[in-house]
């Protein structure tokens, strides 16, 4: 973890930054009751450390890593360890202040991770030292050696499964999961175009479509060491893997002689990227934009709209969790259900 | 009809040109026996007369006023008498060749208009002299004063309203029914915001918006009458009519204090003016884009998709058609029941 806290003080990953989205970002509530010390300048010991930020700016310029005090546990609470925690690019966004969704001040940075339980208060029941255990929404503060948490903002995951890839489920292998499965009903043998294919949506989008049947196009930006992409994106489960000018070559027909034109496109980029790859959609088919790392808005010609009859739709995985608080266990259900998929290509 | 003739050979309406929508335009079967006899001056007496292009072109190019021969009348044919046919713009992309529907060469212009019922032959059932009829589908070729026809290429209309009314009522009133009903369940209190409003479909979205009791806010672009035309659409049923600029501007909250937010957007523009139309929507809304006047893509900011979840639509009358051939009734229902919703206004 503290690898990746380093990369956040560097700088070192090239944020997904969205146009301004909305007027006013909506605040979380504090999630933990976490007390920052005193600023250190490096971890000793076995002393709670984490990555907090008093005020919104650049990583490298906000974020300190400090000391914590862990609050007393309480009956309902669970003081987990935590053993892995990703730099998402909304994480990024939320320092920056540039999110529709940020944490009350001070915060510690990060949302997403796998903790370990140390020790379960006296009234939780789903929960016992020992069990591996993921943030059930945004907003926890992952970027932290430990915490105490209510056990409601936590959930249990296979402690089977690697530790990287406990950490990093919840946001980019469900959104995968969710985009495959919400916009078009996919039957084995149909087709999905994506770009971004190497993100980490991207590569789960590979492997969740191969082990459902669905074949994948997968485009990414051309560079120096292409042919080792396409070998690690085809050793996912990818169909095919081509760069973004392939997509305005007719050898694209070739594609279309052994799998059928795709009925849905996931896109990550924005801008000319986006609209080369709608041209491939069937008619009738759905655009799924869940990033824009081109900084550039979708662009879309009224005739693919009018004449094609293409659907343009959203999504944001933060906002899928919060429209179906209810349905908590379907929420868990894909947690349980999507490493399998990861695993089985 | 012969004025609206002249304006076509004149070009004297600026048409809407669509981006080039399909490499291979589907080309309709032959309407009707038409024969072209020689190019005529002038027309004389009553003998039957066609606005037909042997190639295509631009309209004061390619189109010419000339004989027709009308062929006998077969048992399942109708002999009619054209009274009134517009000019639409796909008319005149249909004609430049850059519409995905053309007719086989050489044809007679216009897909819409209303004529009087002269002949019914033995066999015709529901049709006899006297009735009113307008083309069942495109591609008949309105731009004439008399023709024969299968039966089946037409559908009865109300006699009641005017000349005018039915003439037009296949297209434009038909596409504002459809795109009012076939996106988003509104309910009376709704709202709906287009652009284009004082275009054909903007007109008859205000009507039976009105008579469906959806309040509507009408985007047009400004110009030195400006009050005459907000008055005119004011008087049509309009709830708010307002200019591309205003769209930007703050006042438009005062706007929302009395109506709620538009659950739909309706776009014939394209182009920056849709980008600005589309922030007023409400999260989850629809836009649906039916037509481009502006020549420009629609273009969308990704954080309208992932944080406001706006869905993008496209839809195209001939097409509706196309998908419902089976459900003629529902066609015949909404052709007599769109000049009631136009009347009551």
């Amino acid at each position: 973890m503290q690898q990746a806290a380093a990369r956040v003080l560097r700088g070192a990953r090239t944020p997904q930054v969205l146009s301004p989205p909305v007027r006013t970002p909506q605040v979380l509530s504090p999630p933990v009751r976490t007390l920052p010390v005193r600023a250190r300048s490096a971890p000793a010991g076995s002393a709670p450390l984490g990555l907090l930020y008093e005020r919104h700016g650049e990583p490298a310029a906000v974020v300190q890593l400090k000391d914590l005090e862990v609050p007393k546990l309480g009956d309902c609470d669970v003081h987990v360890k935590m053993l892995a925690a990703p730099i998402n690019p909304a994480d990024i966004n939320m320092i920056q202040g540039t999110y529709p969704l940020l944490s009350p001040l001070p915060a510690v940075g990060g949302n997403e991770g796998v903790g370990e339980v140390l020790e379960a208060g006296r009234r939780v029941t789903a929960l016992k030292p020992g069990d591996w255990v993921i943030p059930a929404d945004a907003g926890l503060g992952t970027w932290r050696t430990q915490g105490v948490f209510p056990e409601k903002m936590l959930l249990k995951v296979p402690s089977d499964i690697s530790v990287l890839c406990a950490a990093t489920l919840s946001v980019n292998p469900c959104t995968a999961f969710r985009v495959l499965a919400d916009f078009e009903s996919l039957v084995p043998g149909d087709s999905v175009i994506q770009n971004a294919a190497n993100s980490g949506v991207g590569q789960a989008v590979i492997q969740i479509a191969r082990a459902s049947g669905i074949k994948t196009i997968n485009v990414v930006r051309d560079r120096p060491d292409l042919p080792k992409l396409v070998e690690r994106l085809m050793a996912l489960g990818a169909d095919h893997v081509i760069t973004e000018e392939m997509l305005r070559k007719p050898e694209m027909k070739d594609i279309f002689k052994s799998i059928p034109r795709p009925r849905l496109a996931l896109n990550c980029v924005g801008g000319k990227s986006t609209t080369e790859m709608l041209r491939h959609l069937q008619p009738k088919g759905t655009m799924v934009t869940y990033g824009g790392m081109a900084k550039q808005p979708v662009m879309v010609p009224v005739s693919a709209f009018i004449f094609r009859d293409v659907r343009l739709r959203g999504f944001w995985m933060t906002q899928w969790r919060k429209d179906h608080v209810q349905g908590m266990a379907l929420w868990s259900l894909m947690i349980c259900e999507t490493p399998t998929m990861l695993s089985m290509s």
